[in-house]
């Protein structure tokens, strides 16, 4: 299975440009899975929670990103995870979507938001749902989702063989933290970071890069630099984050001691 | 607070010697909380059960090992935390204990057995105590209970502040794993590892060095070579564990989601 990530830095306030430049960098490239980042379609910060209730869009695929998106992952016969504004009619999820030719296949709302996020988003309700694409089955996280182990933990408990991170990093520590949440869940995990900058809200942001694909013992596969637009796919069998054994002696599920946590 | 590690070589199946190695090393040494490895008075390979019997003492302090530990804890007005193997009516634990000069504060029996532990040690019944030393709370961790997130977790929740990890590692990932540990939680930590090697239940083993102590960022204060005898401490301030926020808008505490878990 060939899986991947695309690192770029979003035009703020604009889907179609996203659009475009997530097509054209995709074009002619094969893949089965590849995530974007958190929030691809918008940016990152907003000082009028308004202009980015304009960028919003329902999580039925029926917007402007989302169905492009969907267009996208038809003619790559692929599956495509970003991170979106949803529009929900209690009020807008920092949200990320995984889309096929059939249209949207699971949205999972951000979890655990990050600082001035709060602002603008309602902190998430959806759990952490597991879906199947092509009998591998997937789970998705967002960005600070990664400092909490409950989260990659109920995603690998059901089921899930990739952790799929689309994410807009500020903070150093993640990248090295999701060897870990590879390593202790025995998964696959891709992070999808974004590069650039962004004013606003009272802070000026630089966004960190350094997108990973990482294998169920924790090692890359793939990086991508600090501040370089990067599309990386390696070819992976995912059936590898089915075998829980670590080492001779010991299997990460059966050997957890539920009760006594 | 004066914490700190001493990573040696336990001379195997001689607690009195290795209380003798302890107790010299210690001397003129100021500190608050010293870690030592786990099965510092046993070692670790036995082909025989029946030897590692005779090595056990109980957990109320009577024994050799643990006896010597309560005398040199009274005589440095500290903590002192270590491995050891319990003898208990129902059979042999892999535990650690805390000791100062009024005997035995906790014993914590290792709850995630690693590979041919499996085959001496009965799996650990104590859940992870946490317990009081002068006002600061600690927490205590065995080896290969770093791979389960839920172990420091429950630990930290309970408010321990310092997590005391006595080990007899042989794997490459736990130094790297305790970052994530220390940072998630935002609490020190302690690694004690051994070196040394051991032939044993069909295996030879190299324990791998690299002690450490972390601050609740996950910033090493203080780290042994990979073969070295090496005694360690640092100055901290452990009411810093107890500060959860994370950056300027988030709490590691508060903003957990225990309902999606």
């Amino acid at each position: 299975m060939k899986i991947g990530f695309f690192q770029f830095s979003p035009c703020h306030g604009n889907a179609l440009e996203n659009l475009k430049l997530i097509s054209a960098a995709l074009d002619q490239t094969q893949f089965d899975l590849l995530v974007l980042p958190e929030l691809a379609s918008t940016g990152y910060l907003f000082d009028d929670p308004m202009e980015l209730q304009a960028l919003s869009e329902p999580a039925d695929g029926s917007g402007v990103f989302l169905g492009g998106l969907i267009t996208l992952a038809a003619r790559h016969k692929a599956c495509l995870i970003s991170g979106f504004c949803e529009h929900a009619p209690e009020g807008l999820y920092n949200s990320a979507a995984a889309v096929d030719s059939s249209g949207v296949l699971c949205v999972y709302r951000k979890t655990h938001l990050f600082n001035t996020e709060k602002a603008l988003f309602l902190p998430g309700n959806s759990g952490f749902p597991v879906f199947t694409f092509r009998q591998v089955r997937l789970g998705m996280l967002i960005c600070f989702d990664w400092v909490f182990p409950e989260a990659a933990r109920a995603l690998a408990l059901k089921g899930a063989q990739i952790l799929c991170h689309p994410a807009n990093l500020v903070l150093p520590w993640c990248q090295s933290a999701m060897v870990t949440r590879s390593l202790e869940n025995a998964v696959f995990s891709i992070t999808a970071n974004r590069i650039g900058q962004e004013t606003g809200q009272g802070q000026s942001l630089v966004f960190t890069g350094r997108s990973q694909i990482l294998t169920p013992k924790g090692d890359i596969l793939a990086q991508a630099g600090v501040n370089e637009q990067a599309l990386r796919i390696v070819d992976i069998n995912p059936m590898l984050a089915l075998d829980k054994r670590f080492g001779a002696g010991n299997d990460l599920w059966a050997d957890r001691r539920p009760e006594h946590y």
